[in-house]
């Protein structure tokens, strides 16, 4: 099984997407945030690219997601921090979600046989998915707008290491180069979370605490899996018919 | 002082070059092969992008060097490896050179304030000399046919290893990546490299010795600086005008 990373949206080819299991990580913070809305009852994630398509697509009861500028979009009902995806707000319920990176990344990777979002919250659970569907994996690293982000790097470099313990599988240059450097920080993630680009803006103004949350691994079996648009967790959708 | 590492040749924009020291690294083979012929005593190493052009800009006494396809060019003295690179042959003569991806990142380069030619060879003196130069720095991975190759992100996390033994440096998330890839496999880069697309491919067409060769580190003082056009050997160009 061939394994290839991809280090931003940007970079994602058509050729990357056909056929393939494609795993889309932006772990600061929309793809950990919204496996934690399905992991605390949500019913489904709609993952949308603007702030005019999240309130067209809003239908009763629904609630919008997402940030700009790592902030709450006004007139939105939860922002893009996992801790406010609580039970009491998300049971039952469907976000309607619009994010800088993470979400465009799932549009753009919608022409995949299948599409996950990946997380180090979900990285075990998500690689054990992906195995399963016995096709070549491209990993798609979010970024920040088109800038390679560390933290998703660091995601792939584990979501790899998890396949490997499963199945022999043959990885691109940069799937090799982000295994190694994930192995050389998975002793102190968090450390290496708060020292990405990303780490280090969001701890400035004041989501540290999201930043150690998301740097937890393996804490959801939650497998968030696109089907018809909207992200659902994999147990909970129709087999794939060829 | 700054420290960006760029993923392949293609995504240099204008402004990671400006005002800054930029580093070029294709360390299978072309920056470790033009690296070992100015340390046998070439006079000067010429890069150029198309094989037209070495023809047109070869002097009297110049030697025509470099590859497509992994092999020597029909007509050409010499090929990409460094081993070909004697002191008998090349001492006292200009190398006039050009490769598929190094020498073509080389002449992207040229609007930077400085650019320098590093591969494992030379990592220490590079970054040396680099820092020196007292600009911020942007490390260019050649990569292959702007694809990410992972022995120069291995390169670069070795360089961006040794500045940080000289001074404080903030480095870009794709370096913080490939600093601690590097870190990790820093105890048998042969393997390392043997592992990578470019060493398995180098591996099958007999030049596995070349990967081993050019998995040493530091083993010249030599740093490649360019100069109207000319790659010679930094402490031979007159100081730089500002």
């Amino acid at each position: 099984m061939h394994v290839d990373v991809i280090g931003t949206i940007a970079e994602a080819t058509t050729d990357d997407l056909l056929h393939r299991t494609v795993i889309v990580i932006d772990a600061l913070r929309a793809t950990s945030t919204l496996t934690t809305a399905l992991a605390y009852g949500a019913s489904g994630v709609v993952p949308v690219e603007t702030v005019q398509q999240a309130k067209q697509l809003q239908q009763p009861g629904d609630l919008l997601g997402g940030e700009r500028a790592c902030k709450k979009i006004p007139g939105f009902d939860l922002g893009n921090s996992p801790s406010e995806y609580r039970a009491d707000i998300v049971q039952g319920r469907r976000v309607v979600m619009t994010t800088t990176n993470g979400t465009r990344g799932i549009q753009k990777a919608q022409r995949a046989s299948r599409v996950l979002a990946g997380s180090f919250l979900n990285a075990r659970a998500c690689a054990a998915a992906a195995a399963e569907l016995q096709r070549d994996i491209a990993i798609i690293c979010a970024g920040t707008q088109d800038v390679f982000s560390w933290e998703d790097g660091l995601c792939a470099g584990l979501i790899a290491d998890e396949l490997l313990r499963l199945q022999p599988v043959e990885l691109n240059d940069l799937g090799l180069a982000l295994l190694a450097g994930y192995r050389y920080e998975q002793k102190d993630l968090a450390a290496a979370l708060l020292a990405t680009s990303n780490g280090r803006r969001l701890s400035r103004i004041g989501f540290r605490d999201d930043v150690l949350f998301c740097a937890q691994c393996n804490v959801y079996d939650i497998v968030p899996m696109l089907h018809e648009g909207v992200l659902v967790p994999l147990g909970k959708i129709p087999p794939h018919r060829p």
